[in-house]
């Protein structure tokens, strides 16, 4: 928000990979973010990049929020749930884990190897910035507010992040469908793969990819359904992304220069 | 169970490490173990060797199950509420990271090195063997049966397991309320720690010792009660427990040998 | 040997990333890998497939022995010295640590998660198979035989090799003229790259790329020359490596498809 | 030296884990410490804490300079060659890896855990602060001057040493009487172990322990010897070590609370 008004104004596409545009409110961005927003104006104006669900948004921007890692993870995992069973959808609750990339590049004593190294613990819980995201969208697809909660967790390896999904469904809805509707929302999709059923997503199945790979289980009798998705959070969740968002702006091939 | 006869016969003490007398039922045995049971009628006399719950039945066991890994992080982790506010407790869900030595030191393919390092992934969702332990003895502490569901999953590190728990509430209790019953129980245990407000556990405090670290944290809108517990699997959950169960046995000091 | 045979007679171009084209001694082939060799006469055929030595050669090939991933570090490391000052070279040592993918994709317990993990070691000490082939084109390199040692070390990460090289010379050759010599031996090279004075290779500036990184540094007062280079075994030492034979051979640009 | 003349003042015991009182002249720890030594006068008083070397002094000693762990490591691994067969001893060149706890607890981007995790790099080659603390007991040992060069790196674990050592022998002295001279050496060391032929130390093996474990390699028809060793740098590397001091000092069992 510190440059992006000047680029705009001299007609210049901007991708912006921090998250001073995908909030729409500049007073839940000052609460999560602990900043006042100085290109409020723009905030409506934004495209939330995510090409899976505003490819033809994107086209046409002139100034994109690239997502954040774990939103992008999450609103893969749950948009088709959320879309297409809104009216069942109890309560969602997200467990992910992370690489340490996805908290930047720091000289922090937190993120010294051995204090990650052979460690793992839950931080913010209940209290991420990356929770009003997702909430933002998902709550946009299933036309209706959400009863989301959201732990992320610190892994010891570079890069990936992992989210075990956990969505109670309050109505009766089998498996066999919910995972047809996963195969049919992303059937034409270059970058997200519904996994065939008893195959589970792993991080290095999509590290260093623009992947998203995602699996669906339902434990039937309590209609308690477990999404899995897995992405690269500096390639899906970060720079592949943008690589894909510059492409659709640009009338590029949208998987160009992209694996 | 193949030996575990015959050192009873002659009059020894028997702290099995295998899951062989974890279960009361020869079937569910039969059902998660794929074998036969062959000394079923002990399956009444085994102690299951979780000194926080049993330590009077352990002090006068010949035959002690020495609990799972998993199951030891989740009873722990639970039986405070469990017990306490079983009448409120509506769903459970496990979602849990393991080490790689819980896997036990085997020449697989899956366990290779590179298959696992720079990698996460879930693993046997909704069926793992440890499902019907934690159920049991949980079930007991509540008295009457519980909707859990667990979701192991395996961590690039060679020993703990973290356990982060989702408790769904139908009745308003407060996390204050809920802290307060933790440390109560836990009060006098020289292996549990109930951490403090915002503090959460994590893997290097616990490992090579036999400390089961414990948060409690609370959406108290919609009474999601969230609890983290920490272990070292090869310490609590395996050897150091059972060194605590000897001491107990022979009259040792319980700490003995133990940090 | 088992498939190229065949595979030349249908007029294929093979480039064979085994160790069977390597050495030009059927003999010396069974004392290192423990197998008679099945197709000696190609030994004679075959050109080694390291193209910053046999670039011509490799255009005109129809057999390629793909280099081993140690002595491609290794020859690369040691060539401009021991072409250029062979006559004061004195004696060799190799002290070379390579990730696990080096050992290739195996079910054994010396490679399971924990045996590698937080550990380190050396293996096979002065007797690996790879040396050899290191002195096979040293030495031809060299115009004469070469006192040169090689001791391997396992490297908890997936990929990655670096050699740390000790050469003593027996005459004075300053590190203003040895670095010199380094720069020009690989100023037109696409993938080594010569570090300036005080910077060291690191694994990850070569890893998922075909680089191959090499620092010189010298204590003058005991003419001791201290070469260190990093490549990642699964390119640079393996794949891409043999992309970039392929690219040569099939009249492709040289560094198509490699980075 | 800031707190440890008052200390010995008040008639306290010392043991100095800094390296403050290792070296016997003030320039020279001036030269590579780059401060000023204040506390001059004791360094000519002070006892170098390697128990295998000074047990007698040690016991009397009232300040100890606990060594360091680099040079800990490398002189267990040198003084049986360098005291028995010093006349010989041409050149040692020390090939070190050590875990990232060796470098402190900081918070510098350099031990960020993405710029040390699955990667390896050797630093300060050649100058490396503990060359001289090295030089100076092993040359003692060797009663005479040794031509010796150092070469660390930093390995993506938490802890532990490895060292990977070059003897240039001028002389013939067989594998036989290196290793018998190294076995009556530490014959009656309980924390030292000569590991017989064939086996290599490993890091896991000596993880959170007091063991130094070495073995001894020779290719004879050069007159290499090449010596291996490894050590728990937060153990015999540190705090271990000085355990084992304090023991000593204060009349205690030696092996008291340590493995």
């Amino acid at each position: 928000m510190e440059i992006a008004p000047e680029l705009l104004k001299a007609k210049k596409m901007v991708i912006d990979l921090s998250a001073d545009y995908r909030l729409d409110s500049a007073n839940e961005y000052k609460k999560y973010y602990g900043v006042e927003h100085k290109d409020a104006e723009s905030l409506k104006k934004s495209v939330y990049g995510l090409p899976e669900l505003y490819r033809e948004e994107i086209k046409k921007a002139k100034l994109i929020a690239n997502p954040g890692c774990y939103p992008t993870a999450a609103i893969l995992a749950l948009a088709p749930v959320v879309s297409l069973f809104s009216k069942v959808v109890n309560s969602i609750i997200i467990d992910a884990k992370s690489g340490v990339s996805g908290a930047g590049r720091k000289a922090t004593l937190a993120f010294n190897f051995c204090e990650v190294n052979e460690n793992f613990k839950a931080y913010k819980v209940l209290n991420h910035q990356h929770l009003p995201e997702m909430n933002l969208y998902l709550s946009r697809i299933a036309n209706g507010p959400l009863n989301m909660h959201f732990v992320p967790h610190l892994l010891p390896i570079n890069r990936g992040i992992l989210e075990t999904i956990y969505v109670q469904l309050n109505g009766e809805v089998g498996i066999h469908e919910i995972r047809q509707a996963y195969e049919r929302f992303y059937k034409t999709e270059p970058f997200v793969r519904v996994l065939p059923k008893n195959a589970q997503p792993e991080l290095k199945n999509v590290s260093h990819t623009n992947f998203c790979d995602i699996a669906v289980e339902m434990k039937e009798e309590q209609n308690l359904l477990i999404i899995t998705a897995a992405i690269d959070n500096l390639m899906k969740g970060a720079a592949g992304q943008a690589v894909q968002n510059m492409n659709l702006m640009c009338g590029f091939e949208e998987t160009e220069a992209l694996i």
